[in-house]
């Protein structure tokens, strides 16, 4: 009797608890990255682990407590990004990487999967929050991709204020520029070595593929559900350490580094922006999802798991469902990253075991 | 008996003429398009209508001859867009379009689909073929996406020539901006009469989405399977008449204006360039092929005359599929277009009625 008054007594609290959860409350949740890379237990000291998994919290904190308070999801993406573009251990705003040149053009992209809505920019250099100004692309103008200058101008039509580009300094990043110079010499004296006739067709062109990895990588991105239902996803990043020619990434390109629609996912991405744009990975996710029925944990698991690596392509993705199903895979060793479901505490994890 | 032996002189006649083009031949076809919009009978003249339609021949047959001779899908496409880009007629090239401060900034892309290899530029000003500049990206670099000045710079360690901006003037384009621009004007003032909230919101952003339909076409494209199996798509574009702020189409992101996979298919676009980009239109039509089995013919009109007309996005694609299928949904009044398949004579369209 004892044992059956117990099971009827858990039973009961348990029917309350999910109660106060799903019927009362429509699930929302959030996921965000902060880059994937071969970030080696090694390579970071505790303190530096620290200050990530930190920033990271605080980060899905600003997003969730939106979001809890029936805010939308777009906003809530926004918030928790900004916390990041704020951080200079992040490859965006005050942390965003040198160019080639010592300069830093700054990409970001925001959709909304209610409306389907987008809006992106692309080469900024003087914006503190990069992924603001795509929200405005988004919501004030009549287009969805702005770009250089010309965004920069839009923006002052918008009341952003401009920062002076040395906003984007950074002692850690321009240490990664000359590194990333000295490197990118050798592999191109090596290829000449070898080669006459490549380094000829080559023409001075640094092959940024003979980089490390880590050169590529370390843009954040957020992706939300809120309680109305509505999915929304957004990106921002300083792209690749020491990129040239106004080279363009994944990250601004609607369907490739970003892409929500209700219904269906909601996709961010973080990696090798080049494999990102040719695979336009978040849509290819979102088309599995949507045609094939797959799971967001399979599917976004087939493209980076399987597709990216056949290709030769790092990085990950954080996607959500809406039901709001969480998927983060990476085929890197490491991706900052952070979830919190409804009611739930914040998941905060660096690798595959946490 | 005569009737028998005629029969059989038929049925082997035919087997001959289906062995010389199916079982020596694989298949191969390529099909263009020069721009979508309002075009109207009344709006062209029948010499008009004769120039068009003996370009767009010129174009399908440059680039059908590099197929016929056992050429690659990636130099056809290139054949045929270079014949457009060096006509007036069309919106890409020499006709491109002003910008809002009277240059022009154009755009284009290309993609491989044995390879899944792209390559784009977005904002050049100087250069007079940008699909060619696309294909040095593609091939030349270990880039996907170049933009402005930064492009221009890669061009000249690639060996091109940069043309003087006046190259791309055209009085007839010229007097299309002046238009635009008293359009915008107008709509601009009845806004402000109307809410004087509104026009403080947008303070002085020109509201493109008011201009007719023909001020954001022309764009030009193509798309071939070539005698090895290989699936090529390739665009080029002045983009929208009288636009601002660095603004980027669709036409040279990979997954909304250009996208070729082999054994699924290839894609090129031309429209409202916002819609396209946001439904991630060329990836979307490739997805449906892909994951839901559906015929090129299908998978295209669902999207162009389903999804798109939905959302209120105009314009229209060409695509193609591995066995050189080839559909050309538009809902415009019309699209400029063609088509050549193994064996037979180009077959040259405007409207819906050929």
């Amino acid at each position: 009797m004892k044992n059956k008054s117990t099971l009827l007594a858990l039973i009961l609290a348990a029917a309350a608890s999910t109660n106060s959860v799903w019927a009362d409350e429509k699930p929302f949740s959030i996921a965000i990255h902060g880059g994937a890379g071969t970030i080696t237990k090694a390579k970071l000291t505790p303190q530096q682990q620290q200050a990530y998994r930190d920033k990271l919290t605080e980060a899905v904190n600003a997003g969730y407590k939106v979001l809890e308070k029936g805010g939308d999801s777009v906003v809530a993406i926004q918030a928790a990004i900004n916390v990041m573009e704020n951080s200079p251990l992040f490859n965006a705003g005050v942390g965003a990487v040198y160019t080639y040149d010592g300069a830093h053009e700054m990409d970001a992209s925001i959709m909304d999967g209610k409306t389907m809505n987008a809006g992106a920019v692309s080469g900024v250099k003087h914006i503190k929050n990069p992924i603001n100004l795509a929200d405005a692309v988004m919501n004030q103008s009549p287009h969805v991709m702005l770009s250089g200058a010309g965004a920069e101008e839009f923006a002052l039509t918008q009341g952003f204020t401009l920062v002076p580009a040395n906003h984007f300094d950074t002692e850690s990043r321009y240490k990664q520029l000359q590194d990333a110079k000295v490197k990118l010499r050798k592999a191109e004296s090596e290829l000449k070595a070898k080669s006459p006739d490549y380094q000829a067709s080559l023409n001075g062109v640094p092959q940024i593929d003979y980089l490390d990895l880590d050169y590529k990588f370390g843009t954040v991105g957020a992706v939300a559900l809120d309680k109305k239902g509505n999915l929304a996803a957004g990106t921002s990043t300083g792209g690749m350490t020491a990129k040239r020619f106004g080279r363009i990434g994944d990250s601004p390109v609607i369907g490739a580094g970003t892409y929500a629609e209700n219904g269906v996912c909601a996709v961010s991405a973080t990696g090798h922006g080049e494999y990102f744009i040719r695979y336009h990975v978040a849509g290819d996710i979102c088309a599995k999802v949507k045609y094939q029925q797959k799971s967001i944990i399979q599917a976004a698991d087939e493209v980076i798991n399987q597709r990216l690596i056949t290709a030769g392509g790092t990085g990950g993705v954080i996607a959500i469902d809406q039901r709001g199903n969480i998927a983060t895979p990476f085929n890197t060793e490491g991706m900052y990253r952070a979830t919190r479901k409804n009611g739930e505490p914040a998941d905060v994890m660096i690798w595959r075991g946490r």
